[in-house]
């Protein structure tokens, strides 16, 4: 039953991710001229397809690794390699999406990082990296002691849930963005008369909240968590190995 | 020694609070203009600061209250009812907010609800006003059942903290969207030549922010959480009425 609703989120999930990235494309493709990679505004359009698909998507079903109920039993390496690889794949298209936008700015001599988004989502990529390349040192690699796991365990499931948040304050603060320089161009339907394009990106960002939320919600307060008896529950002592 | 880390992570978010509305405050006041209550552009500017007020620094110090020592011990009650209360200002002051900028902009016949930024908020609001008035019904009127609190509070605690996402991906998309505003203005500095107003409200920005994460991590990930022994702990049966 509870295995049923677990996959049943699941196929929400896999479907409103799909759509998330589905319909940036499509707005990319149908309302702004499609993609390249040559410095023009065409490359700029790979920028909010990368982020929504490496920021949320992909970083959004990486953090779900331990939810599934296979990781529940068994050695949990092969997990943890799953949930880094996964990860891994996010933060590269983070980063080719962030070489998107700063070589179409370098391009067309147009400043980088002077709105509150880039502030925003240039932290919150810098979060990601540190928070990966701790995750990897610690959980991964053999080395650290259980003392230090036990530590910092709450701080990187924490972390984990607040970069996806600020992730989705990027986004929605992108989209928002990007639709007002649209707004800007002579010839174009003002944003305030919601042109169909207006109406479709901002239908995109409400989707991209649904998907949020719904991750947070089964990393945060579903019950599908891996048990790991003794370790890192509140108030109770250390008993095994958890990590 | 946790206590004494508990009042100073209080006093670090009382301070960030108290910045995150005075640096609103001082935006509005000395770039701005200043207040008004009478349909203008002054009339707006009660905007930002209400929302500041109300939906972020308000409503995070009101998520908390169950996070003092104090509220640990002896009957419940009281707790539920200074959360209610400070709540119900948080409210209050968002509601006064959104009355300044649909004013404004029926005053200056601007359309309402066609921003990103909008449909988000007003979303984020309705959902802060179905989560007060369910937790009133439920947890604080004594009519609903044992059965029916401990099915709904996992889903109180967890749209509690995700309304505050909301609020902050809100309060983001918003000041980014004012400094655009600001920026078409005849004889402004444009937005991407950073003037001395950009940084400062950028920098007010990521003050929400964060002020917003200290809060989750208060509530979500510290150990400072209510003993409720036996009641909505997962894998631990209904013993008490934690409620």
């Amino acid at each position: 039953m509870a295995s049923g609703r677990f996959y049943l989120s699941c196929l929400v999930l896999g479907s409103l991710g799909s759509m998330c990235i589905l319909f940036t494309v499509y707005w990319m493709q149908y309302w702004r001229g499609g993609f390249a990679w040559n410095g023009s505004i065409y490359m700029f359009n790979w920028h909010p397809v990368l982020m929504v698909a490496g920021m949320v998507v992909f970083y959004g079903g990486a953090s779900l690794v331990y939810r599934l109920p296979q990781s529940w039993v068994g050695p949990k390496l092969p997990w943890k390699l799953l949930h880094a690889a996964l990860h891994l794949m996010a933060f590269v298209l983070t980063v080719v999406g962030l070489v998107a936008v700063f070589t179409f700015h370098n391009h067309g001599r147009i400043t980088n990082l002077y709105t509150l988004h880039s502030w925003l989502g240039i932290t919150t990529v810098f979060l990601f990296a540190c928070q990966w390349f701790l995750g990897f040192a610690v959980f991964l690699l053999p080395w650290a002691s259980l003392w230090l796991r036990s530590l910092l365990k709450p701080i990187h499931v924490f972390f984990g849930a607040a970069i996806l948040s600020l992730s989705i304050a990027s986004v929605i603060s992108g989209i928002n963005e990007k639709l007002f320089f649209i707004s800007l161009k002579n010839g174009t339907r003002p944003y305030s008369s919601l042109p169909s394009e207006a109406v479709f990106a901002n239908s995109t960002g409400m989707l991209v909240v649904a998907f949020g939320l719904l991750v947070l919600y089964i990393l945060l307060a579903s019950s599908w968590k891996r048990p790991e008896p003794g370790i890192l529950t509140d108030r109770q002592p250390l008993l095994h190995d958890g990590e």
